[in-house]
């Protein structure tokens, strides 16, 4: 049988958001990129196929970030100090100005690129800069990684650094035509993604722009929504007209009713943002390490989970310090627990299988079926050696993933991944 | 001339609570154990002395651990799903019992003693299990590490499961005598500690007989104090006499006013327990990490460095899920920016150096002149190779250790570690 793979080992996927499924020594069948299914016993039809045998190890699905900057790698791990908007200013956009020099890009992607292939991470929705350049060069590297992904070319034509800024609505939308173009023409795994920074960063004249592309090329959204009080404050000095953050969004079709779209944050959401949030499916990347480094505050995830809205995870490397997608499972547990705390005691923790969820399927819808090992879902995987944490205890499978993604917050014991049933590690 | 150690490399260490102090390209001298001092060019007395040169390498004090249980490192990053009390009836204290057997403490306690060999971290304060066996097994294991620890047989007579209770107040006594005067005779780098498991665990009667005891030998002592809103209200309901937690210590003797004392957590602390603190000197062991993973709450670090009291930080595995001291500098800043949001906004979040110097010279006091490259302090090292986080950015010594600690939250980097200027690692 051709473009069959099989990987053979202790198999745990997310059956829906309550439940991580647990198969030891079994099969996990793929055909064109596709789960097939999980079998204990490798059924006949498949008997003449090579398996991969990763014996003890544990396979899971592949982790799908939904919020990274990869031109914020450089200085991760750096320049914690500052809220948001300071942060943006003092850190950020002087370092996302380098990106005009297509040779520091090339060496900072590189490493960016080179490290998210040997992550957990098989997916990820990605923000650039404005460089039309630099941006392609991204999708090019990140295209040979196998990992499949958006990335986003920035749109910012207001309030920021010159050398930050397109010249003008006009001038950014167009640049962004082009650019989707080519990224269009040259790659089929590093997919583009409308990416208007957040509101404060695009005019309203851009914004119409950005939804006349949007209609044309009917690709998603991505953008930041109430990550910080300061900024809701400032979207609705510069939006007066606006009746809450995500209004300024909706008010020209980028806040999923005209395509699908992903915001990150959603810490200061009100009511009827929430119910907007809802109604049009927008998808929340939960980013919780970044939302501590910068002082931003603990969103109400318990509340969207249990109201069914969509939500992922994201690293938001460089507000997040690390782009391991293991840590940010941890991060969003420990932050779940200080709501319940101090918050709201009503809101009752986030366990590790719904967290888990929210790495790998919560995420995942975003693109597709994907994010679990539920048949007809994409062949995404992650292959764990846990062997490096030994332990005089007989654990189950469940209590091995659950120690892994706890200690493994580097790219210790991964081993292999497989993207659309491609092996990339 | 004898004895003298001469580190080379890019040399930092805490001034004092406010400031860290970076030396590029220096040398860090030592004599009998002892730093002599940092020097951009190496004094001519020295001249003849062998240097070890770390190049371009980042050399720092060894991390000091104020709270770690070793017993509960075979479950760590697994069991995070409940708070402190049922936690303990239904993780720890079963766990724990296994340790009435050699076999098992061996593999377990070898593990244990292993992994903090090749940690950052130098000094520990450590609890054990109530087995004297056992707890001597692990002292012995931790001595051939090199690391300076005291580690603390834990005294027991009530309120959990007989298998881990010793036998009424006198027996309990008896064993921790017997045990002491064996560890006083067979090490010299594993001190013990009296370690009253915490007030639910310990009758009045055993805890006199405890006093005595410290009377008797004047060693320090280590427990647990206000780190559950749960525990805090069943200490008043057991020790109806006592003004507050930590006057139930207080009462007979073992609070700080006849020896050196830490107590984990700390929480929940009122007004008279916080000034009793001060009075007695009684160090707080910060535990970010377990308390975000036991729900537990965050423990007012700000208030307790700026009014100068004794503060560092522990891992506390397994309540804590790593014994990455990095990890748990990380954790100690990022709640703080928690409590800043959340619980007091006139208490403004730590600094990195304000949680780097907690790790190190905070910690350190306990054990004498230990956590930093002043003067007369002990040569404690650390070793750290950061070129495995390649970044097209020129940073500053102090930007990479940021960037290490926060990355490097697990051994990967760590290259060398002395301990009294003995190389351990």
């Amino acid at each position: 049988m051709e473009n069959v793979l099989i990987l053979k080992g202790n198999i745990l996927y997310s059956e829906n958001k309550d439940t991580i499924v647990c198969k030891a020594n079994s099969y996990l069948v793929s055909k064109d990129g596709v789960v097939a299914g999980v079998f204990e016993k490798l059924p006949a039809e498949y008997a003449a196929c090579p398996v991969t045998d990763y014996g003890d190890k544990l396979i899971l699905p592949g982790m799908v970030d939904m919020h990274i900057h990869a031109p914020q790698f450089s200085f991760r791990g750096n320049g914690m100090d500052l809220e948001l908007l300071p942060w943006l200013n003092t850190y950020t956009f002087p370092e996302e100005a380098k990106f005009e020099n297509l040779d520091y890009a090339k060496k900072a992607y590189g490493y960016f690129a080179d490290r998210m292939k040997k992550s957990a991470t098989t997916r990820a929705v990605i923000f650039a800069t404005r460089h039309r350049e630099a941006t392609l060069l991204l999708m090019d590297l990140m295209e040979q990684t196998g990992l499949d992904t958006f990335i986003g070319k920035i749109n910012m034509d207001r309030e920021s650094i010159p050398e930050l800024m397109d010249k003008g609505p006009l001038d950014s939308a167009y640049s962004t035509f082009g650019w989707i173009n080519e990224a269009m023409k040259r790659f089929k795994l590093s997919k583009p993604i409308l990416t208007p920074r957040f509101i404060p960063s695009c005019s309203d004249a851009l914004m119409n722009e950005l939804n006349e592309i949007q209609r044309t090329y009917h690709i998603p959204v991505q953008s930041h929504l109430s990550e910080n009080p300061g900024e809701v404050a400032w979207v609705s000095e510069l939006c007066p007209w606006s009746k809450f953050y995500g209004d300024a969004y909706d008010h020209f079709g980028l806040f999923g009713s005209e395509g699908k779209t992903v915001m990150a944050h959603c810490i200061f959401s009100g009511e009827d943002e929430i119910a907007l949030m809802k109604k049009n499916g927008v998808f929340v990347a939960h980013c919780p390490a970044s939302n501590m480094n910068l002082s931003s505050g603990i969103a109400p995830i318990r509340r969207y989970l249990d109201e069914n809205m969509n939500v992922g995870i994201g690293s938001d490397v460089a507000g997040g310090e690390s782009e391991s997608m293991f840590r940010a499972i941890v991060q969003t547990i420990q932050v779940s627990k200080m709501y319940w705390r101090y918050i709201d005691e009503t809101k009752k923790p986030l366990t590790f299988d719904e967290a888990f969820y929210l790495a790998t399927l919560g995420g995942g819808q975003f693109f597709g079926k994907v994010g679990s090992f539920k048949e007809g879902y994409a062949m995404d995987a992650v292959v764990i050696d846990d062997s490096i944490y030994p332990s005089p205890i007989d654990m189950t499978i469940k209590q091995r993933i659950e120690r892994a993604v706890y200690l493994s917050t580097d790219i210790n014991g991964i081993v292999g991944k497989f993207v659309n049933g491609s092996k990339v590690l």
